[in-house]
């Protein structure tokens, strides 16, 4: 992959949140109607519309590459490029009225995450993260800050309920250790790692299109995401991730995380 | 206290907001500097300078009148209005970069609520409640959905870890009994209740701060706010409150606390 091929992905990639953008905002606060999928997790009709949207737009403009899609299931997922694609990041928050639901599109390349967008349409905001190049806030370079001590952290998850057995122990271990924790904020509370407000943030029960969009994003701001065993983040990663600004506070945050590996 | 001085507290109260949220705004994101309280929580200097703004404008304005500010404590609250003011509800998600925090501003007659605004500066928006007049959200006035079953209600605290003991168990009785579960909204999530995107909301290791502004928003929008015995809220509540759209919700939900009461 050359450099301007990463930048023609990247130009893409705008493209189809500004697509997604458009639906999800005039749905956001719109309307009351919500489905239950299976899995008791709530979905709307704007999530299938801008998943549809950005899918029809990948298989017209690189129709060789794979798609996963949070909603719509996966297509060529073994080629060399797959999009990796959420369109409503925290549909709870979303249904809620909370500004603090995202749109997560990702492009790995033979597994590994090389470009990530987080899209917040309705307070207009957007971060980019792409192999080699520093991450970008609204378009000005970001950097995470530093954290040597994890005594002074202020950590992110986005509920504690999704923590169950050696999992909710381990997180209990991590949350006495750090200073603040904060809740509710899905991938837009992984964006302010990147841009230096919060720095430590973890999630469990997860799929590939919840983290890789995240991986550049992050790593590309100076920050550290790994999953658990502290293994980079592939479109085959497991369910547990862990993101920190600062590689000090990643160290010790494992070390909390350890007896749920 | 008649229809036209209600109109001029109103009035007087949005230009507090007003200036509030020019400092607030001008915080938001451009600095790292959190100072700790005493009592382990986070203080910024933002939140002093926007509440000392609003009490010299208050002194100004209605010299007679009392004042209860977080930051900066009471003066003459014994008296017949007295002005109730968080500048800063969510400290944690200012600091963190997340825009579901909000400045609160209510007026107490006799110790009731009767004026509450809840506004957030960077998002532009702004709840106004008072006594026998519609709510309004940005101008335009709102309803509370309807939500006769518990077990559909979207329900809503800021944190889990805020709940001990008793309160921890009845917590954990009403999430259960509910359809979904949002953390980290603040006073912010209180307005969507007004507008009907969330179902229920609670609080614990509250003060009357926190809730004297919610309580006009909440019932001008057909809504019912509480304590945990049921009972209305007044300047010296307890700890502990909770809002409903829907009174039948509300009915089910103070079962669920029973224990805790």
């Amino acid at each position: 992959m050359t450099e301007d091929e990463l930048d023609s992905f990247v130009g893409f990639a705008r493209r189809l949140a500004d697509e997604s953008g458009t639906i999800i905002r005039a749905g956001f606060r719109s309307s009351k109607e919500v489905l239950e999928k299976g899995d008791a997790t709530p979905v709307t009709p704007f999530d299938r519309e801008a998943e549809a949207a950005i899918r029809r737009a990948i298989e017209t403009e690189y129709p060789e590459h794979g798609i996963i899609g949070e909603e719509l299931g996966s297509l060529r997922d073994g080629a060399e490029f797959v999009w990796v694609v959420d369109p409503i990041d925290g549909t709870k928050s979303f249904i809620a009225g909370l500004p603090v639901f995202g749109t997560l599109i990702a492009l790995a390349r033979h597994g590994v995450p090389v470009l990530g967008l987080i899209d917040q349409p309705c307070t207009v905001e957007r971060w980019i993260g792409a192999a080699g190049v520093p991450t970008t806030y609204n378009g000005r370079p970001i950097r995470v800050r530093e954290c040597p001590d994890l005594s002074q952290a202020l950590i992110c998850t986005t509920s504690p309920d999704a923590y169950a057995g050696e999992e909710r122990s381990a997180f209990e271990r991590l949350r006495s250790a750090a200073r603040w924790t904060v809740y509710g904020g899905n991938c837009y509370a992984f964006g302010r790692i990147a841009d230096g407000h919060i720095d430590v943030g973890l999630e469990v029960s997860c799929h590939n299109y919840d983290y890789c969009a995240l991986a550049p994003i992050v790593q590309g701001a100076g920050g550290i995401i790994t999953d658990w065993q502290g293994q980079p983040l592939t479109i085959a990663s497991g369910t547990r991730f862990l993101a920190t600004g600062d590689a000090r506070s990643h160290d010790a945050a494992l070390r909390h995380l350890m007896d749920a590996r």
